[in-house]
């Protein structure tokens, strides 16, 4: 096992950067939450319904994490969002001190909320953390409800796992129910918001859960200050 | 960029095992495959319609690489086909190492093929030589007909491309025209295969074509012996 004492320094690095990651987005007062999934999984798309739904409200902004090209970027951009690309030159997922560039790059005082689409792959940035305030996963319906089973750590770091292409649920032979008992094994207090991003499906359910997170960090950083008076 | 002196040294390692794999296998006649796909995209139903079609003709072993589970090793196993399940714990790849154990757990001499399943990842897989004769990835009709753009180094690396649920392209907003567009530019020798393994679609020429690359594996060897006879 070469890669024990190699992959250790690395990590702890990681971990000191992220640490000084979240710290500035406390100070702040900006939710981040770690987007996390398969290549095709619907990221970009659950994003943009987020943005869609949180607009009005809250102030975004997008980390778009991608192995080469900027198209997903450029989609955000589209709509009025900053949005900081990383090319990690291949790179198979964020690290804390790519967040760290990005967050540089943000008008952190100006925002509420924001997005790190991680690199499509469902196993290597579940070791990473990058500061944020939780990692989320998305799993789509035709990748199929075994997933939690052969990929069980990235399920086991996620506060909420996002079930999308709920609609496609008649075409493909996924069991929800085996699906849910998996993860209730795995990992028990995952929440579960199945959504269909396309059909405006169950973004409801999850954008209210979101809102009350960047509600609560709002309300930390405001006890902070008042504190420190 | 910290990982440049760390990698070296290991793909050097892993080359030089991979490189004594594929004499092994070249020694015996036996063609090698290394499949790569993001989790969710066919690997395993693929492997299964490929068996199907070629067991009457072709002794075939599988290697099963997986983070976790045995459950595609014993979807295999239920078929009467040797399968070797490798479990990377929580490693995002195959090495060459790992296969060098499971070919040792194989009887060389009896078989024409062996279909290496690497772990569900569209980035990891890409730098590790194993021994194989080819690369083949696979790619799914809802994964979207963009991830030769977003993930170009696997795409480069493979042989042949498999594009798979093809009878979901109703359901999805793939763009095929753009999807062979963009691999003639990434890779303009990679050969396409659309097949829909759940509707039998497109198996009868991947076959084909793979029988071929095994027919010549096995004149090479015969060959190779008639010169040292």
């Amino acid at each position: 096992m070469t890669e024990i004492p190699i992959a250790k320094p690395i990590l702890d690095l990681n971990d000191r950067l992220a640490a000084a990651n979240r710290a500035l987005l406390d100070s702040h007062g900006v939710f981040m939450l770690d987007l996390i999934a398969s290549p095709g999984a619907g990221k970009t798309t659950t994003i943009l319904a987020t943005i869609a739904a949180l607009r009005d409200t809250y102030s975004v902004a997008v980390i778009e994490g991608d192995i080469a090209s900027d198209v997903d970027a450029r989609k955000i951009k589209e709509q009025g969002i900053p949005a900081v690309q990383i090319n990690t030159g291949g790179i198979c997922h964020l690290e804390a001190r790519m967040i760290s560039q990005a967050l540089d790059a943000l008008d952190l005082d100006s925002l509420d909320l924001i997005i790190v689409e991680n690199v499509g792959n469902l196993v290597c940035p579940t070791d990473f953390y990058l500061g944020e305030d939780c990692k989320i996963v998305i799993l789509s319906v035709p990748e199929g409800h075994d997933k939690p089973l052969k990929y069980p750590g990235v399920f086991q770091v996620a506060q909420a796992i996002i079930l999308s292409k709920i609609d496609t649920m008649p075409v493909f032979d996924f069991d929800e129910r085996q699906f849910r008992s998996d993860i209730e094994h795995i990992n028990p207090h995952a929440l579960i918001f199945p959504i269909s991003a396309t059909k405006d499906h169950g973004v409801k359910t999850w954008v209210r859960w979101l809102s009350e997170q960047i509600e609560q960090k709002r309300r930390m950083k405001a006890k902070t200050a008042h504190e420190t008076e």
